[in-house]
């Protein structure tokens, strides 16, 4: 079995649906969760300079979209063919779309200009999306494409938690119920359980 | 042969890639240049209510990244195994952070808010992020990714001019000069120049 390498925060976040897929596929990993200090040391050694990094026997994989559709093709969690891999991907770039647009308003400094674009996004951008993404999972029978477990179910569900935080939508899991349910069918996977069970806490 | 059509604005900007692919590939489509008038009235009949779209004997594809990746993987411009293939996808999530961060600066409404971030970005953002391209693109011979023409460069290519409008880098050509030398050798491709030299002219 080769030696894998997890490397990121001490949080779920864009890490989760990488370190789920490789307890889903039954591979052993080094869970490797860094304080900002040890990140500090570590960045230059790292692709990108960003985390998460995966290392498989020494080899490094940066960027969490391409690690997760990498990973998923590896254990069977991507489609049979180029239409099915492009559903996939489809729906992946729809969601990358709405959570780079939530954080750029959680990560924005100007506070007038932050409550400015929440509002504008609650308003115009978030209802329209996040109902849309619902009728997906829904008429995908409780999945992000294909009708079935894929690799985009993890990247969702890994990163759910965080974004509930940064989306600030109180009643999200009552509006969209599709999001929760699909979170909750990864987690239940025994595998995945297994692995949840025993990682470090984190909120998101 | 399939019948294919491309919809998008009166621009190359995220529609060119494909259309340059599809030049490469040999296959005819129906080049659909809407008008904003135009574009009210077909929105509703798009699957994310955006444009792009790459219609393919009446089934519609959206989302320009995944497009991209499928039409690539039609046309032998993808990698020979899942490994080949996330060294494309590495290099394309990084490039596509680097241009969704532009494009945020260069739509922001606020005009003290966008100096302030252009600022930002100048200072610590692009010339790292730029630098770090640049050399990606020297260490593959020129191209994204493999060493040889892929996707990516299609994606860069078909993007260069407008992210050089959004970047307001001016001395970028010579500052970075692998960008325009990697746009022009795709753009010298003679498919791809025969599709070029009779398209309807656009600045980005």
């Amino acid at each position: 079995m080769p030696e894998v390498k997890v490397y990121y925060f001490q949080l779920k976040a864009s890490a989760e649906a990488i370190r789920m897929m490789l307890a889903y596929g039954g591979q052993e990993f080094e869970d490797i969760r860094l304080s900002n200090e040890e990140w500090a040391a570590l960045k230059p050694t790292m692709p990108f300079g960003q985390l998460p990094v995966l290392e498989i026997d020494g080899k490094k994989y940066a960027q969490s979209v391409a690690i997760s559709r990498y990973v998923g093709r590896k254990y069977g969690l991507a489609g049979k063919d180029i239409e099915e891999d492009f559903q996939i991907d489809q729906v992946m770039d729809f969601y990358v779309d709405l959570r780079t647009r939530a954080l750029a308003v959680f990560h924005e400094k100007d506070e007038a200009n932050k409550a400015r674009k929440q509002e504008e996004n609650e308003k115009n951008y978030y209802p329209v999306t996040l109902k849309k993404l619902h009728d997906i999972i829904t008429e995908n029978n409780g999945h992000m494409a294909l009708g079935k477990l894929t690799w985009a179910d993890f990247v969702f569900a890994g990163m759910y938690d965080l974004l509930k935080v940064v989306l600030k939508i109180p009643d999200i899991d009552e509006q969209y119920p599709s999001f929760k349910k699909l979170q909750e069918s990864v987690l239940s996977i025994p595998k995945v359980k297994a692995y949840c069970d025993k990682a470090p806490k984190a909120d998101w």
